[in-house]
């Protein structure tokens, strides 16, 4: 019965079916059972969707970049996924002004499917959840996925290196000089958009850009391109899909989309890992209340935190 | 021997070498065993020290910020340990615009400790890292550690919130509105600093943050104020040096200090456990290697990653 049931869903998901997606991200946000043998079923059908990171410092117009990338896909006929990811707001689930109405323009269009998504729960993994989102919307046939966050810290750079190819967004006039940028960033996108370049000190970013990237070693061959735009009207937009077409066909005649794929996985591996043991080891019943109590003795200094830790170790063996 | 010799060590730390402080950082870096010997041993020792964090985006002025409050808090004969954590640069291990020059000034000053530190091994554990180098810091009688992170991430807020009080930095002129900064800083803040106060939109900005702290509900009786600084002209530094201490004379009052701490110490002890964990699981002899293979078979898809995690799990049974 229960197989039959999630037989049904995967079939759903497969049709692109909204409600059976939605169904299954929030399954996966709670990291509920069913997620797991949901995405299981659903595996085999995965590795079409191309992944596209979008990442950028607040106030770069990530969020108008995504949705005129989006609108651009869909009028090449590809379906598109999009998953706007915002780790820094740990308690409140999401942005405090006002609630994300993004994307009006596409209301009604079945071929794009778009969620927000934030953190939850007192034991974390939000890069698992969007990964595991990203392999639900390529089984659900989305072809273009887009994976935007906030970014500057580990967790966007865990979440964007999901992606097949990541765009960082810079505009003028954030902050005094480039070297505000910090090497991460350099280094993790295949492809630097230059936003708002209609602003004054655009040419001056470019050109620091370029200096910059002339100090970073290509990889496999790759020089990023830095590519303007101004996607609040629209402008470089198709320029922007083309450098990622580029990028794609680059990597796929030399062979190391693959690698990235497995490079890609061995940090998925281990996120699964992380989150699975930690589920195990204190997600069960009484799992909070127990740490909460070892935290106070700890707070006490009645006890040393390494003594805490072996104590649940001690304990994790027969949950495994 | 052993133990003798990790006394001896721990008398140094607790003397203030800087030899033996520096060889502790290291130790704990690279997780090696005997850092975990030293720090049970001075466990009982720390509790003393009071930990600010300092967080905003880059190019708020945080490095300038910092030294002026360590160089403050040193004319108030208190010991000052600073941590500087760059975690967005998961690759190179630092920046790589120039070194960090940082706070020429102290050179000759015994009684600061500075040290720049960035994510390392494919295990990471960055905020484990932080929060046992403040632990060191603090049983070797800093009495200020002050923790500086560039910030927007889940990481970055992990890594702050170990802190008993958490400054955030703004300035005029970064992104085009207030409504860029997303609720997680807003939501660790226990005092603005508007840095580059003398910076045209000053006024403006500091309305902004009045109207959007107003929304959001005081914790514990406490408004956090907005403090005025530029830090390049040493201005203001000493208003928030009185501001921290307001804070943490409202929290001791009202013993929300040791409930924060027993919150921290929950947060420390999952950092610590999943550390552990992995480390266990896969950081032993040829753990990497069959990380690989798995995240080969599964970028062939010839097994589903949750069949691979669980396989990875089934021997880690032994391993606890």
């Amino acid at each position: 019965m229960k197989n039959t049931s999630v037989d049904d869903w995967a079939a759903k998901v497969r049709g692109g079916d909204v409600r059976a997606i939605s169904r299954a991200i929030t399954a996966i946000e709670n990291h509920s059972p069913e997620a797991e043998s949901l995405l299981k079923e659903l595996f085999p059908c995965t590795g079409q969707a191309y992944l596209t990171g979008i990442t950028g410092a607040p106030g770069t117009g990530k969020s108008t970049l995504v949705d005129r990338l989006a609108a651009y896909h869909r009028k090449q006929q590809d379906r598109v996924g999009v998953i706007a990811v915002d780790p820094t707001s740990p308690y409140s689930g999401g942005a405090i002004l006002g609630d994300r109405i993004r994307m009006q323009g596409h209301a009604g269009d079945a071929g794009i499917f778009i969620r927000s998504m934030a953190t939850r729960g007192f034991l974390g993994g939000l890069a698992r959840s969007t990964a595991e989102v990203a392999l639900l919307l390529d089984a659900a046939g989305k072809r273009q996925v887009l994976i935007e966050t906030v970014g500057v810290g580990q967790d966007e750079i865990d979440i964007v290196r999901l992606a097949d190819c990541v765009l960082v967004v810079l505009v003028p006039g954030l902050g005094d000089d480039i070297q505000n940028m910090k090497a991460g960033l350099m280094e993790i996108g295949d492809i630097f958009v230059l936003n708002k370049a209609d602003r004054e000190g655009a040419d001056r970013l470019e050109e620091q850009l370029h200096a910059m990237l002339s100090l970073v070693m290509p990889r496999d061959g790759w020089h990023p391109p830095v590519v303007r735009t101004v996607a609040t009207e629209n402008k470089g937009i198709e320029e922007l899909a083309v450098a990622v077409e580029k990028f794609r066909r680059h990597f796929e005649a030399g062979g190391q989309r693959r690698q990235k794929h497995v490079q890609h996985w061995e940090s998925r591996l281990i996120e699964m890992l992380e989150s699975r043991l930690l589920e195990k080891v204190l997600g069960g019943k009484g799992g909070e209340e127990r740490l909460h109590a070892l935290a106070e003795e700890v707070a006490a200094r009645k006890k040393d935190p390494f003594t805490a830790v072996s104590e649940i170790l001690r304990g994790a063996k027969s949950v495994l």
